[in-house]
């Protein structure tokens, strides 16, 4: 991808997030990475996002994290999406404080997997990291999020792949996908489970959970050899 | 009614349903039924509602679920719609994720009825599943939905015509009804009554049911031979 | 007020009904009352909103219910509007199925006054009915219910001026003013109200009340001869 | 300043805020203050917002409440937007009835700093004041409620400038800030806060707080000397 088509596509992902409800304010960013040449495009800090074009989106090398285009400073979220772009396999990532997973995030409670709408996109719960120490805020704190989230997927066994989303202690929730577009759909789909989540806890906190061969069906409906939702691809 | 009209018709109310705030993504479906010619109409799996044209629709054979017109693969849900069909006497049906049936649904938790506004519609509580088991869902799975909704309403001596909804244990709302415009006003009407019901759990989780006889007069004055809400068919 | 100007009115404010938040499909109606002629106009049963003409409108004698002009048949709630016309000094009257209003008139728990936003409108809780009975619902129901309402406020010594609602029980609210117009933003701040008041019972179900002291400055700034909110009349 | 850019800044907020969701009906007024001139601009009296000119936004002394221009009445809270620009060294000034801060203030509980959403506007939890007692609200209620705001403040040492907001006991949310449009961006963000940590009261009660190292992180990545989010000042 050129750095133009990086800089074009990670533009019209941010003004499409700020489209959506996720977005109160400047909060939130949308980066993607094109790991052929390993740059990374993201959001610049603060500025709002009807204002954004092109050329406002910073580039940097995912590997050291200097600019490598682009005159403004880059979102401050920019460490944890470099970890992330290091640890797992995607190529696109979206930060929002929308209201549901926010509001889980800082009860520091998962999105449970409670039906087919959260199976169709997530095989099983959507985890939240323990909350960061002292001196993972006071230094690097950034970068120390990142390192969070990917040690939550490690310590509890989770696939980045297959569970595409977290929610980060008294924060708010992470996601990605293989493009940004792709990753803002799954933040949209995580907002609403994270409302019928939350819904649910209250007006029943001992429901049973779907049995695993449920979430699987609908998991493997939508996703990989033996999926038949959707038309094939042409 | 021809081929051409009942596709034009699902295209129309698909496009309908999706313009109002129960499909998020690509959740959600309509069919209708031609009982005369025995043709289901369905939306076709995965494809974004606002790209939707009457051609893009699947006509199926409701006795054999052999595809009778269209070029796409109808939607995955394609079967669970064929055995409503053949089993109750409608001629329209609503899938959707909706935020609240769909809350309700994950809770295990029938709709219950608690005032006229559900009386107008539905005459007493609508229904929630039993879960699938292993065998139900590794083995035609959308059929054995529908298997389960039709024994749903035999178990517990429900009349399809005058309870024209169920919610599918951690799934989501299948509504019916005459045609595919009527079903959708009732999933509507549900997806209002999922709201207000799971509110009053929260707030008055002992609060007394309207007595039998008043869901009766608000059912029947807008239901049956008696019924005096509206103007008079001319 | 001529009857070309009642019917204006009325059909008028019960398109600004549907424009509020407040109406689901054909639920709720707006009437209005003439009280030097003696006349009540209201909307037919049934009509969609946006299909309504001022010649829809249907015009009856607040006496005798008997229908002076207009072919359609008026709202099945008509004779409840009768009753609180003959009964109180209004000349407007909304009854809707608003989503908080109504999920409290299900739980059959009043609106409380819980701070100034309710007081500026309403000196002290919105009142719920006691459920109708048998006999009141076989026979005569809807006059039945307008009688069940004026008997609320006579048993509980309330002014139908001050406490312009009621929340009919297992039904909805029923809302009324001077005119039309002022009973529909009346609505409008009762569903506001209701919202308030079913969060505020969830999350701190003991939270002490205001003080009358407080109810009545905030009732007093609005209303009556010591009013100083808004703009003097000219 | 000049007393027109005063008036124009004043009525643009006015309408912005209207625009907002955080406004029903006419509650809710913003004020802007010059404390070179030591005048203050605020929004009419019950006039609705969208009607509003610069030549009715009315202007006063801050010392002595006495109106300098306009002919309309001032706002019936002006006495307590007065009393803050006295004891505060800030620049705009919003009251709203919000939906989620106004239950909360009913209910007489803080907003919660419960997270990193929280942490980059107010630096820690957003207090309630203490109910008015008979005297105060009988005599100079509007005046006596901006003294017991700035109690509020002094007697919990909190900082008006870092926690730039507070909600009146039974009544809503005054905000403020360096002018009158950061004001209204600081109340939506309170609204925001409200509905997330009302929904997180009832889903964890007791869920941990987020540590005061992570709150001065992002406070301070927002505020002061150190700030690193958004772009320089040039």
């Amino acid at each position: 991808m050129t750095l133009d088509a990086l800089r074009d596509s990670v533009c019209r992902a941010n003004r499409a997030l700020a489209a959506t409800d996720l977005v109160v304010e400047t909060f939130g960013n949308v980066s993607g990475f094109d790991r052929e040449s390993g740059l990374v495009a993201i959001k610049p800090s603060g500025v709002p996002y009807d204002a954004l074009t092109p050329a406002d989106i910073v580039v940097l090398s995912v590997e050291t994290g200097a600019v490598v285009a682009g005159s403004l400073r880059p979102s401050s979220d920019t460490p944890t999406h470099l970890a992330l772009y290091r640890a797992f396999g995607c190529g696109g990532i979206v930060h929002t404080h929308s209201v549901w997973a926010t509001t889980l995030a800082q009860a520091r409670l998962p999105v449970r997997c409670m039906g087919t709408t959260h199976a169709d996109y997530f095989r099983g719960d959507v985890p939240v990291t323990r909350p960061l120490r002292a001196e993972e805020v006071e230094d690097e704190y950034e970068a120390n999020t990142g390192r969070v989230i990917v040690e939550t997927f490690e310590v509890n066994g989770l696939s980045p792949e297959e569970v595409p989303a977290v929610l980060v202690a008294n924060h708010g929730p992470f996601v990605w996908g293989p493009d940004p577009f792709a990753a803002i759909e799954r933040a949209r789909v995580l907002e609403l489970l994270a409302r019928m989540d939350l819904a649910g806890r209250l007006v029943a906190p001992d429901a049973p959970r779907p049995a695993p061969f449920l979430v699987d069906r609908h998991y493997f409906r939508k996703h990989g050899a033996g999926a038949y939702y959707g038309q094939p691809h042409r």
